[in-house]
């Protein structure tokens, strides 16, 4: 992106943040709306519940919430209790089902919120049935294979007091995939039968029919038996691709922007940066960024990673530091560069997925690490 | 940790920082100002500006500068701008200095929040000769080899226009080495030697002493000819070792926690999170910890890592989720541990540098992702 090529509300917003922050990251809303159209075509006319947990895996949890809203979701899915209040906060008429309620299990706080429960553990169950009545309701967590949270179906059957059941409302049960982006895997329709046990079960001992719930954004992609009730997709909205190693069917929703703040000359033999981890091999002309490990460039792109200038990719010299990296940028004339020029990190050039792969990880653990420290321009 | 074992306040907001938000920081206090006055003794009788860029590393701004007015500093180092601005609405009567003022050079909002420049290059240099006058002063930034940022003596010398820097008040020059944590390496004087050339070069030039700084936290262990005027120490407040292969003299300042969410068994052949990456080869106790990549524990810990509970240390099995994490805790009996129990990942039992280590990192960057993430206590 050049900054000249931008419209002027967002290049004068632009212009402020990469001076004053360093960087500056898009979040696309056209995209977003684009991916939540195609995941409520997948989802049929099931009911779509997003899942927003670790602050909308970095871009902000008010944010992407704001535009959900906008396109008709009425029910979200959150992390933790502080991520439920932050957003009670601010909506009044939605549903929020809290994933983790925390220990120990804080049912005045749930209430006070309007914050409904994901039980997780029979300890937790036995609370609830104690203090809440059939009008407070709750999800109950299935383990079907996760083995990390929920309550799986030995532990329903053994339950020797069936009352803690009858006596709660429950709205749907749920389970989690291990599996889901991998559609080749047996796994998947394990899971999915564990669940739809544990559902008849629950419906001898409540005598009521128990709806179900298994797809995050993967298991959307799975096809139409997995679907059940109510999906939750999270990631899909960003564009994170649902399935493995086939073309994204979704479009990415961020990008991620530095500056130039110094182009210099340096001398064959000289060294760059921390360490001297780099002798220069001819002369030499580089650029200093406002971009380091502590706002999403990575350590581990020291000597090794790149980045994009007008479209040209350009390599990083020596180690990365806390808010400033080097790169070479003998390709251009001097005519061409220019300090304040904006500088890609991952974009149009570069996929968050192709960036998240030099990065040894994957888009979600990126996201939630640049999320936090970059200003952000809904575009 | 045992959360018995603290004082009631801090339990208090221990339990619900726990229960809402999954994880807690504790900072120490006392080891900030036992690091400090360390510091100064090191230090002698120089002026010593603490640098707080980067949110201070991660640990929080305003958490750090509270303290560190406490024990008397005046003056503080900051990243950009928007880090000046932040302090600037707090303090009115400290010096801020602004590390890297970002592109355009923005003199007008510099002069507006009483922000002091640190000119890095010749554009910059000139824009402020022009547009300011000796009642306004600056901090030089000479390149002595890191190749970041800076201008390097050969400019200076080269000026064809010498009244640009007859024109400005410099407060002072300063540099920064590359490898000052290596008490060996010859570049630390090479660079010194360079930097005392420039403030000779500016003193005919300007027709006054110019004042000199180089060291960083490390830098200040290099021994007294090092001192020069001014030091710039950050890390060391913190408590990360300045020097390389040796013990640290400094105390940690910071320690990370979790909870225990839910306790279960998992049967021979059972797999565990995402992706199925680990087979459990017999029964085991497992724990699922209110942590994962979005709050400091990395993905690059699944199957590798450990964490601490009651000092015993127990393995993370398989893949490291977005805020949750399941270990092995089959060591430990029944009535030994429950729900709610707290979780070590870095503090009494590992440190911050040995936990960075496992990271493939240093601690800065550990620093800098977990402190975003998580709510502190200062203790």
């Amino acid at each position: 992106m050049e900054i000249e090529k931008l419209n002027t509300n967002v290049r004068h917003k632009s212009l402020k943040y990469l001076s004053q922050y360093g960087t500056v990251s898009y979040i696309n809303k056209n995209n977003i709306i684009h991916n939540s159209n195609i995941i409520l075509k997948k989802s049929k006319n099931k009911i779509v519940s997003p899942v927003i947990k670790a602050d909308a895996y970095g871009i902000g949890a008010k944010v992407l919430i704001k535009i959900l809203i906008e396109c008709g979701y009425k029910s979200f899915f959150l992390g933790n209790l502080s991520e439920g209040l932050e957003i009670r906060k601010k909506y009044n008429n939605i549903e929020l089902f809290i994933l983790n309620c925390g220990q120990p299990f804080n049912i005045i706080y749930l209430k006070k919120y309007k914050l409904i429960p994901v039980i997780n553990n029979l300890q937790d169950l036995k609370l609830w049935s104690q203090h809440c009545s059939k009008k407070d309701y709750c999800i109950l967590h299935v383990d079907t294979g996760m083995n990390r949270l929920g309550i799986n179906l030995q532990e329903l059957k053994d339950l020797s007091d069936k009352t803690y059941l009858k006596n709660i409302n429950i709205k749907f049960i749920m389970s989690h995939f291990t599996c889901a982006e991998d559609n080749n895997n047996l796994m998947n329709s394990i899971q999915l039968e564990e669940l739809l046990n544990c559902s008849k079960l629950l419906k001898i001992i409540c005598k009521k029919e128990i709806k179900t719930s298994i797809c995050n954004s993967s298991g959307i992609w799975l096809g139409k038996k997995y679907l059940l009730d109510i999906v939750r997709p999270g990631a899909a909205f960003l564009g994170i691709n649902p399935i493995l190693y086939k073309k994204n069917p979704l479009k990415e929703v961020i990008s991620l922007y530095a500056q130039i703040t110094q182009i210099k000359e340096v001398k064959k033999n000289d060294t760059i940066g921390y360490g001297r981890t780099l002798t220069i091999k001819k002369n030499t002309k580089i650029a200093t960024l406002s971009i380091g490990y502590s706002n999403g460039l990575s350590r581990l792109l020291s000597n090794t990673g790149d980045v994009y200038i007008k479209d040209k990719k350009l390599k990083i010299l020596g180690r990365v530091s806390m808010d400033l990296t080097v790169i070479d940028i003998s390709i251009f004339k001097s005519s061409e560069v220019k300090n304040g020029d904006m500088v890609e990190i991952f974009g149009p050039n570069r996929s968050l997925e192709k960036f998240a792969k030099i990065n040894k990880t994957i888009p979600y653990e990126i996201l939630c690490i640049i999320g936090k420290s970059n200003p952000k321009i809904i575009i």
